[in-house]
């Protein structure tokens, strides 16, 4: 066995890092779940405090000598592997003053908290000083990453969320669907069946609590190892060997809180497929947020909105909700429902056909934004004139514009593509699975996702942060990432 | 204002231990209600970072220096005793080297781990080994802590949850106790009807919950800000803004689950009243365990278990159950049964006058142990020859002798004299408060417990640590701590 002392140093501290960071991850569900309002103030002094320690641990300064030193050592693949990730680990944080830190820090909290008043009030004027302020930081912290990851500014702030994602790459394959979509909304819309009324509930909670988690089990989630509860708004968390999940239930409509269930699932599952012998260092972590979204995203829109599994739905539905052999509980009443296509305003409501398009203009605006060929006092007038463009909408307020997502006023500038690489990799993965394994559809029609699950262990899940994304997709599917493939399943889904 | 700039440090850093510690008790607290099975070994990796990384803010080398200057500068009371609590935690963590610290953390965690098989199946002997080591480095820490407290090595693992408790105080009013319990408890049990089986269940789990839950708001229990939660042993935890209570339900005893609600609600009252402008400092902690123990005690013992209150309780309960004007729900049928005394083998089942004699019996045992004066070897003999002088029964094997109790096998040498001091405590803090208020037990026999809870926020719970236990108790009640008002109380309640 070869002998790396500065590569086993810095295992060491970067376990003790995952160690806080998984604390922060149960605490942050706690929070959205279990907390009472009144351990808010608490709570963040918690996390605040657990955060620092954190900084401080990642921007110690024997870090660099050891990753230059490590960088000698003899490391086999996945090590080496690890390395690379601490690397980039350590220059995010390194390369900022904990001044500039504490500043955005702040930052983030005034608009975010300003914004939850301003987003009911449609009150933009209100929110873009602190906008204003928020975006210089943004600016500066884009302009220093860049120079120490040797990228254009923007670039720096999308490869927190997607490492080595670059604009270039993104804007040829957010085209290529800008193209694309317009003119295929026209015709899907044109050639949809009018709507047919879905059951109507009430649906009681713990008859939908209950299908969700027989859902879960069918897809291969571990409760030994993790958890569904309720929240605000549903999202994963926790940790590798602690997955939780949660939706929030709406007696009028089950069919959200179970896709809401199914979604996080496959969150879960990726999270639950880690390789156990990296629990805890960088290599062993999943790879990115696209990467994050295209696992629930194959879930929740390749498999499960199939129209065989949710024929194989309907009835278990029905029987759950003991309205079994009442019409409109039959799979194609159903699934004519949940591929209703409609251009809206919002974009968390929005269809699979449409949500592209939102996640594009996001896109274009928080990339002006940050290269400085737009100010906060342009967004509304861009987003509407956006709108009308890509979706024929006007938004009638900035509550249904630019005020409806929380993300830049938390700081969360570079997240947006994430959504739309993660449904293009669904889309492109799945039709790997699916050439790899002819029985694989046959089998989800039949409840039954052992096939697809087993071949995400392999040639996602279990790689974590092995290779890069791009090397993963290629691995897994011959190819990068392509608008062809996504394309042509919205074609096969909708039009035929 | 004068400048205190050492101080200042030491505030800061001791706020951000704070939010350490309250970091791990939600964790804590997760493990036991929440935390899927296979969490565990990454939740154990999360806490020793977390204990770690506190232990090394707490012995940086430059508190001790901090706390010499701070004591120069000119500080107001509560600064002071804040200091006064700031050293007495760094002299417990910096008299000890990391090398000891460790070795006893896995001693512990070796020997409750062969505990946890060793007690269902009564073997001693499968443990004496790791108890035996663990006995070893308790004594070693005793005698370190000893010499920089200038305390007996005993007194050195009192103080850790007894702050300024002396063995010499606790022999005298033990012996005051064990001279006096035998004969009343003869005198009790001869006495006393022939017990009334308590109403039958099954009581259901949600009506049981459902009348927890109000106990706990007439209690005047603040759901802003703490929870009511399941687990396999009742506790109390989380932090003073988010006080997290549990019970434990049986479908055929509510007493059991109820009384374990009003224990705990003790306990959250005492953390929900500390002072707020000493949140996170040393000074606005909870004084120590025996007196939360008497502010649980006082709750579940004094107030809820008087015949006044019964009476008020019954018919609440009888409805809770649907079960209204059935026999045997009456107050006084239930609170025969409540009252009833009999001599038990187990400590956790014992009733309120037999339950200092288990107490009494640990500590003999303990001191002797870390004193030297016993060894391992001895335990169960000495347990046994205990347990028939006296309650005058003998153990038929040492699951039901010296194996019952977690404590030891946990590394808590020191703790168990707090059970029974709380008790007293409680009985002489409540003897006080109805000196103070002669409203108040009829206010408790309506269900009101503001004037006992205004009267506690006053004299217990709003002073934090700022004064000593026996100053609290003087200032409270005229006296320090005497064992004659807990006799006074127990012969008026079983004699009278």
């Amino acid at each position: 066995m070869p002998s790396h002392p500065a590569y086993d140093d810095l295992y060491g501290r970067f376990a003790r890092l995952a160690h806080l960071g998984d604390a922060l991850a149960i605490l942050d569900w706690d929070t959205q779940t279990m907390m009472p309002e009144g351990g808010a103030a608490a709570r963040a002094a918690q996390v605040a405090t657990l955060r620092a320690m954190a900084h401080e641990l990642l921007t110690d300064r024997a870090i660099k000598g050891l990753l230059d030193t490590a960088e000698n050592e003899t490391l086999d693949d996945w090590q080496r592997a690890n390395l690379r990730e601490m690397r980039r680990d350590w220059v995010h944080a390194a390369s900022l003053s904990s001044r500039l830190v504490e500043a955005h820090s702040r930052a983030c909290s005034a608009a975010e908290q300003v914004w939850r008043t301003a987003r009911p009030a449609a009150d933009f004027a209100a929110v873009s000083g602190p906008l204003d302020e928020l975006l210089r930081l943004t600016r500066e912290i884009a302009a220093i990453k860049g120079q120490a990851l040797g990228v254009a500014p923007y670039d720096a702030l999308l490869d927190q969320y997607e490492p080595g994602a670059r604009a270039a790459d993104i804007d040829a394959l957010f085209a290529d669907l800008a193209g694309f979509l317009p003119g295929f909304l026209a015709e899907v819309t044109a050639r949809q069946p009018a709507p047919v009324a879905p059951p109507a509930g009430p649906f009681p909670i713990e008859r939908q609590r209950a299908l969700g988690l027989k859902m879960m089990e069918a897809m291969g989630f571990d409760f030994h190892c993790g958890r569904l509860d309720t929240s605000r708004h549903p999202f994963s968390s926790g940790t590798p060997d602690d997955a939780r999940i949660t939706t929030r239930y709406d007696e009028a409509d089950f069919m959200r809180s179970l896709m809401g269930v199914l979604h996080e699932t496959g969150h879960a599952l990726y999270e639950l497929g880690l390789p156990k012998k990296w629990r805890g260092q960088p290599a062993g972590r999943a790879r990115s947020t696209g990467m994050h979204e295209s696992q629930s995203l194959i879930m929740e829109m390749q498999a499960c909105r199939s129209r065989g599994f949710v024929a194989h739905l309907a009835p278990i539905a029905a029987a759950a909700f003991g309205r079994a052999g009442e019409s409109g509980w039959d799979g194609e009443t159903l699934w004519n429902a949940m591929m209703r296509v409609r251009p809206s305003l919002i974009r968390v409501d929005a269809d699979e056909v449409t949500y592209p398009v939102h996640v594009i203009l996001r896109y274009r605006i928080e990339k002006a934004l940050v290269n400085g060929e737009m100010e906060v006092a342009d967004l509304p007038r861009a987003w509407n004139a956006g709108m009308v463009e890509l979706l024929g909408l006007a938004p009638p307020d900035d509550r249904q514009g630019c005020l409806q997502d929380i993300h830049w006023y938390g700081g969360g500038f570079g997240y947006f593509p994430g959504y739309t690489l993660g449904a293009m990799t669904a889309a492109q993965l799945f039709d790997a699975a699916r050439r790899a394994d002819p029985g694989l559809e046959t089998a989800i029609a039949r409840g039954d996702f052992a096939p697809l699950r087993n071949w995400l262990r392999i040639h996602v899940h279990g790689l974590g942060s092995r290779y890069s994304f791009d090397e993963i997709l290629r691995r897994a599917t011959g190819r990068s990432l392509d608008a062809a493939v996504f394309k042509g399943h919205l074609r096969r889904r909708y039009l035929s």
